[in-house]
């Protein structure tokens, strides 16, 4: 007899095609709740409490089975729970249970989290690396002479064992605007002006869109920061649809729409309208917990499911690698149990869509 | 014993206040895959297929019975069978079964589709006549001597036997900016403009705003173009929000809304905020197949219920005029059940609703 | 034995954080069925009606059993038992059912509204007051000398015993743009051109901005109208996350997003970006009706739990301060109960949001 649906999503092995490290070395219970809110870039009011949200609730709700405590268990309890626990062992036993074969690691802002490396050796899966266009940039400004050819050697050092680059233009102004590749000449002034800045934060916009269609030219697929994120964004200019103009010039490398939230709707769109748009949950999944199964719903709207991906963007918190997948199957499975039901669509199509998302999809997009 | 809600909702004949023709030759199937798909405006990739969308799994499931398969057919097995029966003969199965009584067809865009008397003759419902202002304006300046002559000559007499106007501004250059009448000296110089250039298109914003008027002049319901459509939009410059200057002017002549997504909760405002406004979720709610349960419900948020308008959209393969019809009674009839479930709605408001969306108000609206 | 989730949802006493007056004299049916509609600054087509909305259902539905008539009951008799009783008799009805332990009241709009001195005479509640900023500036200008000087008097004596102040910016040209505290020789510039103008409503930028950096340095909780009202707004610059560069300026004084419609998931945002930021769902939550339960949802993704409020917004009608809390009581019921038989939500989490967003944070956040 086959599977059922709900045995298919629990048992299929993930690609997650957008992570970052996490923590390895012991954090206190202010840095573990704000790493629970990824929009505020103060530390949480004192009348607050990172656990009383979706995804503080998901928390308690999910993860604690895996520190041997009962589901929802209280805040208190689980935190003391978790400070018993070496970030090895937590990272070991949430990135065990995410059931990932892949992890897509993006490399570009790490500061306390594993490397590849590290993340590789717990034997969670395969690792590979995607690399951040800006943190190339801000490398190469660094090295004496010329810009341009800085730039070139880094990316094609490092994109050499990477699987794809990324771009984090959505927190450098947004993508309203010209995106069109500047000049060369453009390049070399801008890029002095910056080295003459002494500032080591990629804003230029000419050479923000300089490293992007550098990324474009590379072929290897592009993901991008869309929507949700921390306030330094300006979330209204992270419309991907701002980025038309960009997409109808970009030719056919790969364009990864990650997060979205809350423009999944226009994103889908996007993912219709051009070949090579493909579309992600990640990060949203996660801290809309409970009501993730909304968000999932709309990201099966007008994306075609040969371009939707699954990743988790966890980043410190093992719990969020973890979470991320088991928020996603819930919300698949409940979606799709949904369509079944009504008679839209047949159990086999949706085991079928479950397999394009969780992996297939990924496997023929990264090549891996 | 009076009928079920769902058996009310399957028996009413609906009114399509905006449809174009169905094909009457027989198509490739790339072509037919390409129609499932309304954003792109390139052949889709290799690794895709329409079939796997939300409307392919639609296409499959309510579709395949009108061919003799089984629901869920298989998309391979469903375009053999299709290509067994002619045009013609899809066409009448489609189109009977969606149980309409009145077609009102845009002719506008017209290639390669069934002109109003092809449709009329397959008697399958009353087809009426909508005129799409940019196609006169088009016709017109083809014409020698006076512009304006000529636009108000050729409208007066197609709009003689039509039951509407419509405009395709969204799609030439969107709602931003002034929509307000321009003067005759603007419109002489702007038409001699674009005679001059050769260029058969209308994207002059002067003639386009010049066609508005004249449209809403004629006192018969303007037809918009709203939101999802093909990528040669800037999809964000089709937000309805941005008709509110032009809507505060316009008098009383309807404004009727269309395709809306995802701009269908602002739709709805509009039409509580404006006598004259109503909107429709034709196009959208095909695209969405399972998931137009969903946009069926939002659609019934803000706007009055007496302003809310069915119909397909349906251009091309005779299935869309079909789908339209079937998922909009599979989805408005899970929506009211739910009302009704909830304690919230009587059953008999219910049915006086689906009576008003499906037909009482575009009868009102277009007096046929 | 705990009472289950409903009957804890059924029994909290509400915080009604924002409100107005109710009507105090009779009104025709036009005038009542024209308060049912926000937008509209027109009254109603002669086809339409107001009872045909989901608001006007939610009344016949939720406020025909506290005037005796069974639910559902047909907008004539509704409307005729309705004038059987005097506004007096309506308001203590539909205020006690209400089951509101505190109203919080703008008294900025308060023609042919009952006062706060009269709400307070019903004995269904405390009430307080809200300021709103605006009128202070109207009743400044018409005050001979300083403007600046009569602006902090009035404010200074009126907020000294109300719990909060209120902008309607957004009906004052919006969001878009600079929203820094001007210098006070523009304040005066303003006021002058202002004064001389004749004009008695406040739209001059700078004054408003002058008003609204008053308002934040008082440090009382400010109010801000957001999204969702009538047309005189431009709906599209009314998006919260236009102010995004007032709030990362504006320190620690708490902004509550009020309305929020169709910006309700931006708000969520602001919630968590911001440790000063609350959102409320007033006003959307009757005109959505049978909808508002997917709109509680969606007030339920990125906010903090601790950060969420409960309004009705009720203006005219009494009806409206009784429906507020009667569908967001139906509405988080369900909302939370499905969180709950998901797994995803314990029973006991779900009863502690639920008296948070009810009263504990509005009992936090103004000190009532």
């Amino acid at each position: 007899m086959s599977p059922s649906l709900a045995e298919h999503v629990e048992a299929v092995a993930l690609i997650d095609q957008h992570a970052h490290g996490c923590w390895v070395t012991p954090v206190d219970r202010n840095r573990f709740e704000n790493a629970l809110n990824e929009a505020n870039t103060e530390p949480l009011a004192a009348f607050d409490s990172a656990f009383d949200t979706q995804l503080g609730f998901a928390v308690r709700t999910h993860c604690a089975p895996l520190l041997d405590l009962p589901a929802h268990a209280p805040a208190d309890e689980y935190w003391r729970r978790r400070t018993e626990l070496s970030e090895a062992e937590l990272a070991h036993r949430f990135l065990s249970a995410a059931n990932v074969s892949d992890w897509l690691v993006d490399t570009g802002f790490a500061t306390g989290v594993a490397d590849p490396h590290t993340l590789a050796a717990m034997s969670v899966g395969r690792v590979h690396e995607v690399v951040r266009l800006e943190s190339i940039a801000e490398q190469a400004i660094r090295m004496p002479g010329d810009f341009i050819a800085a730039f070139d050697t880094l990316l094609a050092e490092r994109a050499a064992t990477a699987v794809a680059v990324k771009s984090i233009l959505a927190y450098r102004g947004g993508f309203v605007g010209d995106l069109s590749e500047p000049t060369e000449a453009e390049v070399v002034e801008a890029a002095e002006r910056w080295r003459d800045s002494g500032r080591p934060r990629l804003t230029d916009r000419v050479l923000l869109r300089f490293g992007l269609h550098r990324g474009l030219q590379l072929g290897k697929p592009l993901q991008l920061h869309v929507g949700f994120g921390d306030r330094d964004a300006d979330l209204h200019t992270t419309n991907p649809l701002y980025l038309l103009d960009f997409l109808r010039r970009c030719g056919r490398t790969p364009v990864i729409l990650l997060h979205c939230y809350p423009f999944e709707r226009e994103a889908g769109y996007l993912a219709q309208a051009f070949n090579n748009v493909y579309v992600d949950g990640g990060l949203t999944i996660n801290h809309l917990g409970a009501r993730s199964v909304d968000f999932i719903g709309r990201l099966l709207e007008l994306a075609p499911f040969r371009k939707i991906l699954y990743s988790s963007d966890g980043f410190g918190p093992a719990e969020l690698h973890y979470l991320g997948s088991r928020l996603w199957r819930n919300g698949v499975r409940r979606v799709l149990e949904g369509f079944v039901a009504a008679g839209e669509w047949s159990r086999g199509d949706a085991v079928r869509v479950v397999d394009l998302i969780a992996r297939q999809n990924a496997l023929r997009l990264y090549g891996i």
